[in-house]
């Protein structure tokens, strides 16, 4: 049994790597948006210069948006990691998203946002404060047992 | 012709009655998650108490996402509105959860929060930053013209 | 606002008569399967007569369907009651049912059968152990809060 | 021709290893929920203890079911047992969702539960009752005639 | 509870008459495609003419087929009658149109044609022999047993 | 039976008076996008003002699009215009949406572009040349024969 | 660019052969139901003999089902046969499943029976008269012009 | 990270080998539509002569739906074309046909067409002017950031 696991939220810690670091022996795939900020936030300079911040932003947004749809809808599973600082709206509308598809999601986050994250708790399938949490889950579910 | 109009998010200013009040002469109905934060926070309380924080909030959330999914399946389209408080991370995950569906979405908010709401504002299929604004978007979709 | 319930399980005690007494006075729509236990298991008896039960249940079971899945279809909501007799693996059926179509459904069962029914838990938006919760329940998702 | 076949069911008799030892010689892939009775209720510990019985009933349960639903998705038909003991309602939920999302699914089970398993049975495309028939029908789908 | 049921096939006796009129006093909606066969051969030829009859037929039978998928659309149950004479191709094609979109249908035919039938019947929810046993169908299915 | 009616693409001439007039003593609902040319380039601007041309268009465009798939979502068949002047490139999107969703459409155009209208006709239930024509496939489509 | 292609009716004259024969050369994979007559009106009996024919059939007829839904599922396109004996109904029953999941198919029958035809040519995406015409279209489709 | 992308539009530039020489060294699998204009409009003459030229493109114009809708259905995202020649019906059908299946497309057309395509800019993920663009976009879509 394999899986594809799409990681998404918090840029600014090693959750991933510990993620994947810890799953290294079992046949899982991961991916995840762009998670270069700079490069993100970048992403549709080519496409021209816009005066305005928020076409800026919004040409960059949609070119990301391209992959993470992708992704979502290639993945069997999600990981939704929110940290402690920075709006992070992003993450809960991917959590949206996932729900809306009926793809199972984890979110990944610390005890003290418990109630602003009820929501998006109330749909996902387990909430796990550490990466190491996230790889007992993903290791038992392609386990033989 | 008539819309079903869902109203998200903040819920400690005045938007939504601004909202329906601009439209009171047109065919529209609108309909809101309970707005009661109170009431909303409770929800699942005659269920049985919990010490745990975590359960008394999920019980709660699971129970206002009845409402929450069901008004969502049967609007034509949903106003999102940010305030400049709290993380309202649930109505970004509403604005996943419609983008995932396919229901259009207009996102209410001020300039000052453009970049955090990227990736919301660019599923979404417009972006206001005043109720009245949203009034006149509303009455121009159902117009005669 | 408006909702529809389809009431599934259970047929051998009032638990449908007190919800929809409860909710006498808001705006619902009750439906069920024919709760007439012989009628129902004589639903395929007209097309003619089986020597073998199989066939005789296998006929009536599915001129039953067609009612409830064009009634689990139509609602907004399910109720699904697990009693303290009897098999009721259709009423397990139809939360499998509910759960892949996306339609959020409440369990009603009493402490005893927590374990046995925790896959058909996992799936539903809340577990109430009496027709008044649900009536409660009801009550509060079509409230003008 | 190649196909996906998921066992749902039972966990206390060696039908599974009887199915999959006749097919060894065909293109068939199995899969299945963990079956280790200890390990499946223990799935979510890891997550938090629970004074609950209910509440650590739902975390494994729900994390079992990221690994359920995502195989259930993936197959092409489904085998689904019955034995003679336990309530078993997690075998006739999953009954109940291969229906709604139009996969094919063949009962397992004897005699003398024909009639408490008339809804489940009225929507398979099949009643076997022991595994060799079932061999038999995956040997006979997958043949080159 | 109300129904819509679409009535398919046959259009040279008078069963859809029977059914209609015997469930006159209940709440059902009937509909079918244009039953009259010359209108129905020349619902396209106000779109021009044409010498071979491939196209002619086939501008016809498009015509059709907006009204017709468009009702099975709407329908709850499809009745779906083979008389002992033609072809009626488009009576199983309606058939498996439903079965592929999960509407469920009941075929009326007589007992001589039963294994030239029989995939049809598979994917039926019922057969029956007269429009006395349809009707008698339908007025259980609406019942308030 | 009643259907809804979706008008689509040229707003220069007078097909949609036209076929609405032939149709007014039967019962068939008729809706359209926005017809009055400037105001419907002039949807976003009350949004705020945009220097490039690309994003005034971008942003009516979008409000314009709510209403549009809104529409199309709710018709049972569109009928789809393409006039002898400009390119009307939302005309054949409106198309290929209606193709990917299953709503059957109806191509009103004349003879001389058939050719680079071919896969747009493709996928059409009736190609028609003129309103009458038109009129006369609703009045079938929903006549009591 | 590789197609799979299910090849569904008649099964007494050698048109698979002649198909595939004609495509040993390209990237086609080819999918049937078992076409051994006999193999297949008695694919269920080893679940138990039955008197009725009707229950004969019903039994085997749900188990070719698994099969023939799992290939039309996993094909990209259909070749849809009809000969000039029998009833052929099975085969007119996936042109209906086909058109309603949206797999375009081809039909391939003589001119003789264009009429009786006429709704399922409608739906098709070309009508062919010999098999080497259907492998002509099948180079095609995957030519790399 | 690999990406399936469709390549719709204008067959009378080199934008498709441009597009595919620049991603050479990634990824990426490209399809297209048959894209020989004569072999195109000649798809469907094997089936037989016609005399109007609109069954003539009538059948061809299916044939290739084929394989168009096929390409689609399995793409990650499509590149829409425009040229400054042409009608490009189909170009525009494309795009419509992949917002409604929910396929990201970005546009590929020169500044002066910006005003007639804004309704298919406005369901697009980006607008690019030169194949360059769409060429870094796409690396940037698979890289490993």
């Amino acid at each position: 049994m394999s899986l594809n696991v799409y990681l998404s939220g918090e840029i600014h810690t090693d959750w991933r790597q510990r993620i994947i670091e810890g799953c290294r022996d079992i046949d899982l795939t991961f991916s995840s948006a762009v998670t270069n900020h700079e490069a993100s936030d970048a992403a549709g300079d080519l496409l021209g210069d816009e005066e305005k911040s928020f076409w800026r932003d919004h040409k960059s947004a949609k070119v990301n948006a391209i992959r993470i749809s992708t992704l979502i809808e290639k993945c069997d599973i999600a990981i939704i990691r929110f940290g402690d600082k920075y709006k992070q709206w992003n993450a809960a509308f991917d959590a949206g998203y996932c729900a809306a598809k009926g793809k199972p999601y984890i979110t990944l986050h610390s005890e003290d946002i418990i109630h602003p994250l009820k929501e998006v708790d109330a749909a996902a399938h387990a909430w796990a404060t550490t990466p190491e949490q996230v790889v007992e889950l993903l290791r038992y579910m392609v386990s033989d047992q």
